[in-house]
């Protein structure tokens, strides 16, 4: 296999902008040991120092309009923060609020005064900002915010309140330090009218660092990770900004105190300046995908170098990754990574093609929305991965891997809140099986479950819902199948891609069907909407990984066949199939509950998911090269004896 | 329910000596909060300064002969270190290091003369002592450490030396600052003869806390938590100790250098030698277990009071208890947890029945092995249910959960080498499947594979091998089963114990006679034995996990039929339901593929997994409340709203 070969292949059209990420991280690598070893403000201004030397270079602004001292290359934008995280997770994170919250919330929802006057600013990092948006009181469900900008027309000026402790801002990235100005989300009250959620600017701290009149500061103090980044709280006490301060793309306040948008329904209108924030998700899934790539090369590298017991007799003690189980612990998650490596390359592709559109106007809602499903389902997945194979690699590494010194402690803390911030994981799956279950996200009217409830009790149901149309749409996708449970042959076909998807389409489609049936059985039964979709909230989430898991394989088919031909698509096709028939074994007490599996032929898969484990095993090594990790990033104690 | 009566149950024959450790835990539960500010080096001397304060009331040296000092109470003691875990970890770990580890090495392996002169100093904790087994190149391995102590006959000394890096002493706690002495496993050199692994008391420290002559300390530095414990590392350059020096129990070496052991095969006397160790497994797997609650405690309470979403137009938001995913992420945690409780309750019992005998050599040596077994199983199981535990509650707070204040920064990356110390996981389950393959392990000589190998070909075969006698020992169990894969009356017995403990048998003896089958098939296709113990090596880890799984089981089913009639019980009636089921359910793909459950039946134990879980849901709070953690170590700021 050429190594070069694979590790191109992976780093696709953004190649540039990840090595350019890769020679910066390299001569910052210091900051992974002064991260263990700083106390907190130190480690805290450590982190700004080394982004706004970051800065200097212009890739901090890749994905920011020229005219505002961008670079215009949104996707090398994304790729480079994306390989930001081989490197300290603060200094990500920390670039993800400065950059991607705070700059791209002026971007997103202001115009071009607001561009004029803040962007220059904020992406040379002089301008330090928060993005404002989570309170105590309510993460989730952003819609029930509880701070309130009311206009005073008089004056011309809105008014920032905090009306109690829940609807304080909390764990805002830069408030605790060194934010100067932050993007509040917070009701819009106009002529005793309010219009739901929007985002104003609010000065936070004077020249001085000294917190504005009315703002007070609180610090979230020490966190289970990221504690070079300096979450604090906000709380505004009647704080008075100009009607300029509101970034008014999609709605105006006049100097009359009149309110416009051009977005009549309030719902459509929040979830469509909330749409224009996906860059966040994209980005998160994809750092998660890349901290499991640190994870998975150290631990390979590990277990390809540290023996333990053996065949007695034998010259050495066997090395772990000769082991069966060790092998089993670690080549399914390296298989997933890839997987979720290539899906993740096409989300940031469409993301591209739908925010990078010359006229942006000319994407259709539909496809915002289904970028929207995808960056959240995504996220989702990238992220709970992170956790579990970081997990997975610590332990395979035994004491060695709770020395701090050797990455896992930091990549385990700083990664955790991953399936919480952007989206907490489980509310973004159920999102994306809301969507999924109506076509049209946008048909909800509202998000919550009682119109979905309605929606899917007054169209869905003609759709997908009557149990002949459920069942032949089954019937369809069974004969789509080409191995049937009821199969002897019980190896046949297990490595053919058609069969994997096939697999895996029928499980989603199957699955959405049973929530829509179990919500319209409710329905009809008299039960509260609320309570009937409760009842089968686990069904509706697994739906929607369901999905998830299609998506993400099929990326890699595609991956697969558009690689070079020659060693390269030799080595991803066996690892495509690893991926493959380990997810379909994840399941497979489903798929033999619902018959589309025999006890045999389950039997079969585990067996051959171990052998093409033992088949990769030999190309473990290369294949974690392939992620292209800057040495002075890996080059931790354990591995150096 | 009787909320007092449930804890009463739980606290069981050592409530005194928990709630002693409650006491003592509120009083300091000051240090929660400096362990999350403080430096690395002030914290661990707070920690110590806490240990020290804590000897004062006896109960440190519960577990001891009254004649050192000691309170002659071996189940006290235990009981009184697994409440520590309710409180900061790295104090429980220190103590487990100095009274459990460092102390336990020189009562069981010691004699009198050691006893006399070291245990009342190291018991009130003026001689701090190290456990100094594990090396850089060999942990699990431990028959494989490289240090040695040659006996000089000439000077009556013994010389220990460390020969290379990988033979360094790593990870020890109490090295890298406060330890003075250190109980040192190194491989016994008599008269140019290796007898293998022995300890002897090597001193490390002078009176100024200056390293001895020839002893090298490094420090282990920043570690992914126990950061108030001082791991370090311990080099021997030709250090020269009397001979009394050698802990003599099992082996003596006489002033002319005679070597002699009661125990002649050198096998046996290394696993008798680590065999009285065994205490360290059971105290850190009641660890674990112990901190599960405290997890549970914040996220059960949290979820009680925290809102999000809910119906339209209700008057408040939705509780997180009351969303069904919520439930089924935690509660069958927390039913679990009461099942390990109770397991270890058992493993407590049987230790002090066997460590406390009057006549210890009464004991039977089938005994002492049987609770080896006992103690790493539980330990793996329950340190694995705390890493998961502790994440599932963590993400199940959100962002609060995110926060140190509220406690699960800790508790997480504290338990994470739970999994790791005092037996690598993996390698303690598959010790147990395969003492569970001969039935007695001390029949194998020695523990690797090729022993068992030859063992299982020798013997195992006859006697569960040949496939008629599987297929009969199978057919036996499954007559024993109430409910057929082929039943119709898809929900009878759900909850009937005998049908999970049935369930849960039937796969534990299948598994293992299907390791032994292709142990012995491999063998005789001629395949290299370690080879072919590696190729089942998930097999033999998986049988391994089946007989904890039953093992921890049938302990709940005990726990439920002694409990009071009445409240108390059928509320763990209720909690031991959801745990069987959860625990069948989990398995439930490899039971339909073994033909013991219908696709029909298999759904319906979701079904009704979900419903219990929903009928645990208004216990939940009294349940965690039962665990008695004292309020001052659960008064987190998330909780105060």
């Amino acid at each position: 296999m050429g190594d070069s070969g694979l590790r191109d292949y992976l780093d696709g059209p953004y190649k540039a902008a990840r090595d350019q990420a890769r020679v910066g991280l390299a001569e910052h690598a210091a900051l992974l040991s002064e991260a263990l070893e700083l106390p907190r403000e130190a480690y805290r201004d450590r982190v700004l120092e080394v982004l706004r030397s970051a800065t200097a270079d212009g890739q901090t602004a890749q994905g920011f309009p020229k005219e505002f001292g961008g670079g215009g290359d949104l996707g090398g934008f994304i790729a480079g923060f994306e390989t930001l995280a081989y490197g300290d997770l603060s200094l990500l994170i920390k670039a993800g609020v400065q950059f991607g919250l705070f700059a791209g919330a002026i971007l997103h929802l202001g115009t071009t005064r607001h561009h004029e006057a803040y962007l220059p600013d904020a992406l040379n990092a002089h301008l330090l900002g928060c993005f404002a948006m989570t309170e105590t009181g309510h993460g989730s469900n952003v819609q029930a915010l509880r701070t309130t900008a009311t206009y005073d027309a008089e004056a011309g000026e809105f008014i920032v309140h905090t009306p109690d402790v829940h609807a304080r801002k909390d764990y805002i990235g830069n408030a605790a330090r060194h934010g100067r100005m932050a993007a509040v989300f917070a009701q819009l009250i106009v002529g005793g009218e309010t219009h739901g959620v929007h985002c104003l600017l609010v000065p936070i701290r004077d020249a001085d660092g000294d917190a504005m009149p009315g703002v007070t500061i609180g610090d979230c103090g020490q966190k289970l990770g990221l504690n070079g980044v300096d979450n604090g709280r906000l709380t505004f006490d009647h704080v008075r900004v100009p009607r300029e301060a509101l970034l008014d793309r999609y709605a105006q306040v006049d100097a009359d105190g009149n309110y416009h948008s051009e977005i009549e329904n309030p719902d459509r209108r929040f979830f469509t300046m909330l749409g224009t924030l996906v860059q966040g998700r994209v980005s998160v899934g994809g750092a998660g995908i890349n901290a499991s790539k640190v994870a998975l090369t150290l631990a390979v590298r590990y277990g390809s170098q540290r023996r333990q017991f053996g065949a007695p007799g034998a010259a050495d003690e066997a090395l772990l990754l000769d082991y069966r189980m060790h092998q089993r612990r670690l080549l399914p998650l390296l298989a997933r990574t890839y997987a979720l490596h290539f899906a993740q390359a096409e989300l940031v592709g469409e993301f591209v093609r739908i925010f990078g559109a010359d006229e942006p106007d000319t994407v259709s809602e539909h496809d915002r929305r289904a970028l929207e499903a995808q960056a959240a389902e995504l996220k989702a997945l990238g992220t709970w991965h992170a956790t579990e194979t970081i997990q997975t690699c610590r332990e395979a590494c035994g004491g060695a891997g709770y020395l701090a010194e050797n990455r896992f402690a930091t990549l385990k803390a700083d990664t955790d809140v991953f399936t919480t911030f952007e989206g907490d994981n489980t509310v973004l799956l159920q999102l994306v099986a809301k969507g999924l279950l109506t076509g049209y996200r946008e048909s909800f009217g509202k998000l919550d479950p009682l119109g979905v409830a309605k929606f899917v009790t007054a169209q869905a149901v003609e759709i997908a819902v009557e149990k002949t149309a459920v069942r032949q749409l089954i019937e369809r996708l069974r004969d789509a199948v080409p191995n049937r449970a009821d199969d002897n042959d019980s190896d046949a076909g297990l490595r053919d891609d058609t069969y994997h998807d096939g697999m895996l389409r029928f499980r989603e489609q199957h699955m959405l069907a049973g929530v829509a049936r179990r919500l319209k059985r409710g329905i009809d039964d008299g039960i509260e909407p609320f309570e009937v979709f409760n009842r089968c909230q686990d069904h509706v989430i697994a739906a929607g990984r369901a999905h998830v898991e299609r998506i993400v394989l099929e990326a890699f088919v595609t991956a697969v066949q558009r690689s070079p031909e020659g060693p390269v698509r030799e080595t991803l096709k066996l690892l495509y199939d690893l991926h493959a028939l380990v997810t379909i074994e994840n399941e497979r007490a489903w798929y033999i509950e619902h018959g589309r599996l025999s006890g045999a032929r389950s039997k079969a898969i585990t067996s051959l998911v171990n052998e093409l484990a033992a088949l990769v095993r030999p190309e473990a090594l290369e294949l974690v090269e392939a992620f292209g990790i800057p040495e002075a990033l890996v080059d931790v104690p354990m591995l150096a004896h």
